[in-house]
């Protein structure tokens, strides 16, 4: 136990994602409990290097549990990426007494973290907190099944028009470079066809499939596209494409966009930022440093910060027969 | 009483709204009160000049009052734009026996049934069935109170995203020619702005106002702009304009899109398309005909087709000077 | 305008509603717009007398237009119903150099204010903030609007369990005295039967038009019960009646409670509460006092509290017809 | 592959869960896949024994995967607990020329199914189905996910009420046998005590936690109490006990009832019936029966009836230590 640490430090960073909050008021309590101090740090690394620090106690984290976004702020910082600007943050951070902090972002944060743990040997544990599921090592990020829900809840309004109108309509969901989004929502939403970065479908295979659809009495059709995907990058031409080729379909765009980052968190997210939040503060005391708290078959596991930010996102082979079968 | 009506045929045309289920139930369950025989038309006038027509009896419409879109679907109809469509859809009617009819839809829909009344006396009834309130005559269509809210809980979860990162968001919302949804939803939204087709802000005084917002302290913005707003039809041209002249925002733009059409009803939609579907059939055994069934001071009023689809869009002064405060 | 109001405090008071926090928000920024100073009393009457008051300025209410609840917070105060009471709540506030006041509850809170008014000439405007509808002169509360969103979203799972399982579910919901939830969520809901406060229905009339569904083919139902109805005031023991008599149903009981005080407001109450606090400053700086402000045939009205706080609740005859009707 | 298998029953039994819909629909679709027939058997047990099937092919499914319940309906079968009863349910379906089938339930239909196999030698492979999360060998039953969300939104508006009125809510939530609805919920809700049958914290601590939380400066609480819990069976007798033992607070009880078992699935659930239902017709195909298809560690397991429907309800240690430290 302690390793001396006395005042620990918490911040979000990056793209904000639902159950931020819960995750920080995981960390808040967890530092009273174990009668630590606990400071909260705004707008990321930008914040840091300013030192904009606050203390926080129990109270200060109330009735946040369920709100979307980070009370935290988040923001990029062109700054810290430079030696300079990392020094400066160091210096702020052991100005203001901090022994050791929580950082609560995507791989980008934790790169950050990584680099000023070697740079300056300052303890850093990480959560991973970005709707797009695409960590190493952990099998959930928080935020993500808040991601999945608000994406399957859009489709279902836009499948009221679908079927009303026998459209045909592609759903722009987020994922520049991983297909989970895609793919999860497109099954939960009973997607005809998902088109993911991993993948490339091509747009002569997709009109054959939705040839096929149409030929087995559907009237309406749903295509979810990750924005990284190859066809689907341009989906304003691949719409042209298909009603160029498949003239019987009537043929609609919608690109969900931010809403998908925000809302009330699920309780899945909810549950999974207090799991993570009080086992950033257990490894802390135990000693580590330069890892991430991860979930790992629902038990809260430790990642090295190099393993996490490392890796290609892999395809779930069973999900992509599971949502052929079930588009049939 | 009875002007001989036997049977009543109901239909839906034109972009579906949601509570349009309410209302064919509505009829149709009024129509089994009264001893009258009904029949659903599918796909609008397509399903019309086609004799796309089936019994509907009281429980043919259990458990569809919570469902968006429209279980009778909706189309366009070319060919009902001529006059050989439209004695074809007649003689369809005639030979289908049906006596009287329920249409709901927008104003297309309703010009349609006043030009089909004119040729060949067919006793029309019609129900205000569009999300853009943009109808003569009644206070609410069916479809607005739901895209409202809708739009709202959108904004809610873009708000978050804004807040966290201190951003400029564009929110383009429907409305070609009616501003109804954007002003209403930017004051239920807390936006800094509303864009309406109504009246051209022009960009100059837009970008005043943001800088005013920015000194008064405002971190984040929510812009909400119709889609027929004079500066904001082409909104990633103003997004590119506020980022050129407004240096210190970060500005996003998301476009809603067709989310807003879709969904379960509000409960003040279902009780306003149970009200007017029971007031139809009131109307058409009362020997009313070539009008609209609307609401005017919370009561179910009649209104001649004629004078619904007539008349420009009022701008609500009132509400645009609540916004004007509000977002102070 | 004017009279010399130059420091105005707004109050929540009684039963929380949704669209309260919204109603502070519009006075408050409202107050800003006009040049006043604007101050916030704590937990109601209660922390009137205690002079728990705090300056509120435009961004003090930044992002609470959708939260449930009131930040103030509410309480109900022994102590302001006496005479010595109300004069300690009077001498803070003029201690406190406040010229004037808006109140934000139900008649519980008008009639004190009206009170306060005639004692001490003290100038007080009220906003109807209660989801009951059961105040004289407004077509609708604050919070009203969203209520009935709450219970027919709650009926629409109870209707999932009720049609899987072919059962009778008695819902209870919110209203002692007034049954404008019950028949309005009722008739959203596509409830079987309603029973309210304002119309006794009898044990025997409902068996009767329970047998009636049967037979009409209706495989499952749901009767929504007003707390204050004559025969559900004791739903338990009415569901033994059902039971016992109807042997056929399978009889279950759901009482809502407190969810339907709470939540996120819908757009309409957003909106509602936004124009009522800009017109509770309007009418202060035009010299009114002692007055409501509600909204009548979509207009901002004043009424003056004693007309708020008296008569009886009346009966939607209309709203009872289209019940009957669509339930056939 | 095939064991000769043509045609294939699919059935709901047991009380109803979100995501049921889904595993038929993904059941059906899989026999379409596989050039199988399917059957939907109406009515669970109940109409196994009528012989009340229907076919269902692909397009039969259409539209379901968002819907609550189970349009193939449940209910309770008294005879199929008889040996006469069972072989008449064998009998209807050899009739029917039925080969193997799919049940969704929880235990007391996985007990029946395994049964009639022991008996009549009849291939089963069963879904967890049910909001309890109750059966062995599966990390999650289809509806546990959606209940958890159902759940923490009806808190969420509560709490709305209990912070605005600094009140102490109980709150009960479903579990006769097991947690964890109450434990996982009540993290995800931040409840600041969690009663579950697992584990009997008894009255007195229960208050001395309760002093702790008003000390420690919260103004608000809600108690999250399961069914089964031992001191909150009796949910209004603890309220009682609870007022006149801390007259400080003001204690209110909601049972939230139904409401948990209905609602549009979450993508979670909807993604796990997916996969299940593929799983249970692949593993009829391989020669699988009297076995559960489950979920494990993210993968689709196979486990045979008999310990899918033995063994105790495990309390989950790290949750309980979670919900200690975040309620601080």
């Amino acid at each position: 136990m302690s390793n001396n640490i006395k005042r620990i430090a918490v911040m979000t960073s990056g793209g904000d994602a639902p159950g931020m909050n819960a995750a920080i008021r995981a960390v808040v309590r967890s530092c009273a409990y174990h009668g630590l101090e606990c400071y909260g740090i705004f707008r990321g690394y930008e914040g840091m290097i300013e030192g904009d620090f606050e203390e926080l106690g129990p109270r200060s984290v109330k009735n946040i549990i369920n709100r979307g976004g980070t009370f935290l702020k988040s923001a990029r910082s062109k700054e810290f990426r430079t030696a300079e600007g990392r020094l400066k943050a160091y210096q702020e951070l052991t100005k203001a007494g901090i022994d050791a902090m929580v950082v609560i972002g995507g791989d980008g944060t934790f790169t950050g973290a990584h680099i000023l743990y070697k740079e300056h040997g300052f303890p850093i544990v990480g959560l991973p907190g970005t709707i797009d599921n695409d960590i190493n090592g952990t099998d959930y990020t928080i935020g993500y099944d808040t991601a999945l829900n608000t994406v399957v809840e859009a489709i279902d309004k836009i499948r009221d028009t679908a079927s009303s109108h026998n459209r045909l309509f592609l759903v722009e969901v987020m994922g520049r470079d991983a297909g989970d989004i895609a793919l999860n929502a497109g099954v939960g939403a009973g997607a005809e066809e998902i088109l993911i970065p991993e993948q490339d479908m091509g747009q002569d295979r997709l009109l054959e499939s939705l040839k096929r659809s149409k030929k087995s009495g559907k009237t309406s059709s749903i295509v979810v596209v990750a924005e990284g995907d190859q066809i689907g990058k341009n989906i304003l031409g691949l719409a042209d494409y298909i009603r160029e080729h498949l003239t019987e379909y009537e043929v609609k765009v919608t690109v969900l966009g931010h809403i998908q980052r925000g809302g009330t968190p699920s309780c899945y997210d909810r549950v999974l930022a207090s799991r993570l939040g009080v086992g950033a503060i257990d490894a802390l005391l135990a000693g580590e440093k330069d890892v991430m708290i991860g979930i790992s078959h629902n038990k809260v596991v430790t990642v090295p910060f190099k393993h996490a930010i490392e890796g290609e996102n892999e395809i779930d082979i069973e999900l992509i027969r599971v949502a052929d079968i079930t588009s049939v």
